[in-house]
C-alpha cells in the first residue's frame, strides 16, 4: 500500500518540450512502482504514484525562484 | 486544529461531469470535517480542508497510468 | 483512488489520553472513507487514509507553538 | 536539506490581483528560507520551497469552503 | 531538483524484521533517484528522498485499519 | 489560511544538541508565519505550521542516505 509522491518542476527535459511527456510520466509510474516491488516485496496493484508538477516561479532553491538560482550558478566563476 | 487534505483524480462522478463539481467539493468539506468533530471532538472552525485534483495521468496504480491500469482490470477474465 | 491524509496534533480527545486512540483511529478511518463513497462514489477498498499524528511543539498556530497560542486566546478578556 | 511548502488559496492579496505575484513568491521563497538559515543555520542553497496555490473552493474551514466561511463570520454580529 | 516522498507502513518485508531496514532505505533512495534520472535526466544530486513509516493503525484501507482489511480480504472465499 | 510544512533531518543545529529544540521550533514558527504575514497579509491566527522531523536514514541526497553523501561531498578533492 504504499504511495510515492514524485515533485517535479513544469518542463520539459528536452528541447521543444514545455513539460513532462504523459509517456515520460508512464516510465516514472512504472520505474517507482518496480523499486517498491524489488525492494519492500510490494505487489505493484499496492502502489499508487501521484506526479505533482509545480510551476517554475512556485519552486525555490538557494533563495530564490529556481530559474534565477539557476541562472546564478551557471554564472558562478569556476 | 486538523489539515484534512483529500487528494483525487481530476475526473466526474458522473457521467456529463468531467471533474469533481464545487457541490461535492462542499459536501467533501462538510463531510470530513464532521467526521472530526464526531470522532475527537475538534470544532469545525478548527478544521481545514485541502482538496487536490490529480490528472488522469498524474496517478499511477498498478505500475501504470490509472486509466490503463483500469482497462486492464476490467479485460481480466474471470 | 482517493488518498486522505488527516494530520491532528498528538493529544487525547478526552482526560486521561495522551495520544489519539486506536479505535478512534479507526473512527476516523470508516468516517472519510465513507464520506468518498457517499460524495464522489468511490469504493471503499479504493481509498487509502493516512493518519499523521504531529508533536505539540511541531503544529504552530498564531505564530506560536500551538499550547502557548491556546493559553493566549484563553486568556483574551471577553 | 530542509523543504519548506507553502499552501495557500489561489486569491490576490491586494485589489486587482487575483492570484500571488511573482514578485510575492520570491519573497516568499527568500523570506522562509532566511528563517531556515536563521534559527537551523541551514545554507540557502540546502532548502527548497515549494508553493502550493489552492482553489478557493477547494479549501475548506469550519466545514464550509472558505469563501462561505468568511461570509458566515464577517455577519455574524459582534 | 524534484522531491519524492514515500509512504509505507511500518513493517518488515521479511520474516524477523519489525520495519523497514536501513538496508532497504538507501536502496529505495537509489532506486527512485534512478528513475529520476533515466527518465527526466535530473541528476542525482538534484533529487531529494523522504521516506515516511506509517505506523499500521494509522493507514486505512478499505474503511478499516489496514491489518483489518488485509485479515477480512484474506477470509473472502475464491 | 496558509499552511506550511517544513521538513528537516531529526539533528541538531549545534554540537550537543541530536534534534531540533523547542526553542528553535518556536522561532521556526514565528518567522515563517511573519513572512506570510509581511508578504500576503496573512494574519498570524490564520497561519497553521506543521515541522516533520525526518530521521536521518529516511532521507536520501545523490541517490544516497544523506550522512553517506555528505560524506562523500566532503572527501571530494577541490
Amino acid at each position: 500500500m504504499p504511495i510515492v509522491t514524485i515533485q517535479v518542476t513544469r518542463e520539459g527535459s528536452q528541447p521543444g518540450n514545455d513539460s513532462v511527456t504523459a509517456d515520460e510520466k508512464a516510465r516514472l509510474i512504472a520505474g517507482v512502482s518496480q523499486v517498491l516491488l524489488d525492494v519492500l516485496n510490494k505487489p505493484l496493484e499496492a502502489t499508487f504514484v501521484v506526479i505533482q508538477e509545480v510551476e517554475m516561479e512556485n519552486w525555490g532553491w538557494g533563495g530564490l525562484p529556481v530559474e534565477a538560482y539557476r541562472k546564478q550558478r551557471n554564472s558562478t566563476p569556476g
